[in-house]
């Protein structure tokens, strides 16, 4: 028996995510239309197919970090894929950052000798030099390199937190945003591992439109450098918690604007239907997450 | 020995691609770049990694279209292949229309019985709705439904027609564009079939940056409808070409801009360097191309 619910709504106040976030299914009709997207037509049984990677995530807990285990609600897509020390990707080979990056918290992996000191902002030599961003793409920008999985989750191994600072798991991010609220938001990610068994995390840009002048939508965004790296409108992450006693998944997912937010607005205020995310992003989670658990609950607002 | 060369320079009269054409790195360079990009780490040696379909395309040939044939050169990028009677594609989730469109035309496939009003524009319910455009998205937004791979391509069966109607092969497209310049370059696709071995035409959308006001680059584009499906600057038409003798193969790569073109512009003018379209779209189409030919000639003016 699978179910699901919400409970109340979207209170979001980031800018330009309106026209995003106002379509929410019933679980009836959602139900109803993933049956219909299931349902492959005769002509695309035929070859040339890519295979999905059968990942047999929770027998492959070798680290803290566990890149394997980090994958235990499968892939929200699955171009590009690198595994690291640390997190599990899909890069955007056009946009020049990652579509999402997946890291596993646990109380293991937050604490260790690690030491941000010895870490440099690198290349990510994996990527084909044209579709790569570099440190000089974003040298006078005005943006940070904001981590997307972050390096302070990452302490139990220098390796894994070498790795959070590939530039393709990097993001252009205002710089009051990356060093405040989004701070703020990670430090609650670290802090969840105190009251949940696991703590799976999800961090990605998105790129929304708004309304113009005009009327119409539009989706609008800078790039940087040579190689145009794209700098995200918003930020998403998605917070799979599953619970102690083993009963049931809880899903948080945020949306934050990529520019200053008051520290003083709860990030509670930030929570939207993962649906929302889903859409925007072109990205899947739920029927991945269904697929481990008969019991998900998914907080939209508190 | 391998060993490709491009004539001339680039003449392109379209807007906004001034900053994405600018940069065309000498052969020596281009090669020692790949051979970086080919030394993955060491990490990510590890799982889970995507395997990359071997399709052994020109064993495959099965029908005039050739879907499978159609893949000889490889694929542009891995994500969401789709393969239909006539074409392969590659799905964008997020932009709601495809990466790439892949096509064989040759004079079988070109001539037949098939007819144009039997076929309607239809929602692709391989994609989830989600992510799915709709005719609704379309219905009065000023854009037609602009095939990727034409349906006068596909003439030899009515299923490989009716296959070009799904709106994933499709994407907005400025009505006086489509009609005129952008059908004379099809045209011109199809009557290449006389004077070469074998034609592989591949199509698809860009998302080019231009400067503002600001002297910053942005990329915009309009999305439509409530599946938000993205409206691109620009479209690709990147054209391979086998030699009658077996010799050799030569590409052309168009680039033109999603607006009403004159149509007594010549569409020499809007050659590309094949860099442009791999380093915009994200997308790789040369080092495939050299895995099959040693011999290849690219023409960016005439």
């Amino acid at each position: 028996m699978r179910w699901w619910w919400r409970t109340g709504t979207t209170l979001l106040v980031g800018a330009g995510l309106g026209a995003s976030v106002t379509r929410l299914l019933s679980v009836r009709g959602r139900q109803e239309e993933e049956n219909g997207a299931g349902t492959l037509p005769e002509l695309l049984r035929r070859v040339p197919v890519i295979p999905v990677p059968t990942v047999q995530a929770s027998e492959l807990t070798v680290s803290p970090g566990g890149s394997g285990a980090v994958m235990k609600y499968g892939f929200p897509s699955l171009a590009n894929i690198k595994t690291r020390e640390s997190y599990v990707t899909s890069y955007d080979t056009r946009t020049r950052t990652a579509s999402w990056v997946i890291e596993r918290l646990s109380p293991a992996s937050l604490s260790g000798p690690s030491d941000r000191k010895y870490c440099e902002f690198k290349e990510d030599d994996s990527v084909h030099v044209f579709h790569r961003a570099t440190n000089a793409d974003y040298r006078g920008s005005g943006f940070d390199r904001g981590h997307l999985a972050a390096a302070a989750n990452h302490k139990w191994s220098q390796k894994a937190m070498d790795d959070t600072f590939y530039l393709s798991n990097v993001a252009p991010q205002n710089p009051h945003l990356n060093q405040n609220t989004w701070n703020n938001l990670e430090k609650l990610c670290r802090s969840l591992t105190k009251s949940y068994l696991n703590v799976y995390v999800c961090t990605g840009p998105l790129y929304l439109p708004r309304q113009e002048a005009d009327g119409k939508l539009y989706v609008r965004y800078q790039v940087l450098g040579r190689n145009h790296v794209a700098v995200p409108t918003h930020f998403f992450k998605v917070v799979i918690l599953e619970q102690i006693d083993g009963r049931g998944v809880e899903l948080r997912s945020y949306v934050l604007p990529n520019e200053p937010v008051n520290e003083k607005v709860p990030l509670e205020r930030f929570l939207v239907p993962i649906e929302t995310i889903e859409r925007a992003s072109g990205l899947q989670f739920v029927p991945n997450i269904m697929k481990r658990t008969s019991s998900l609950q998914a907080i939209t607002a508190r």
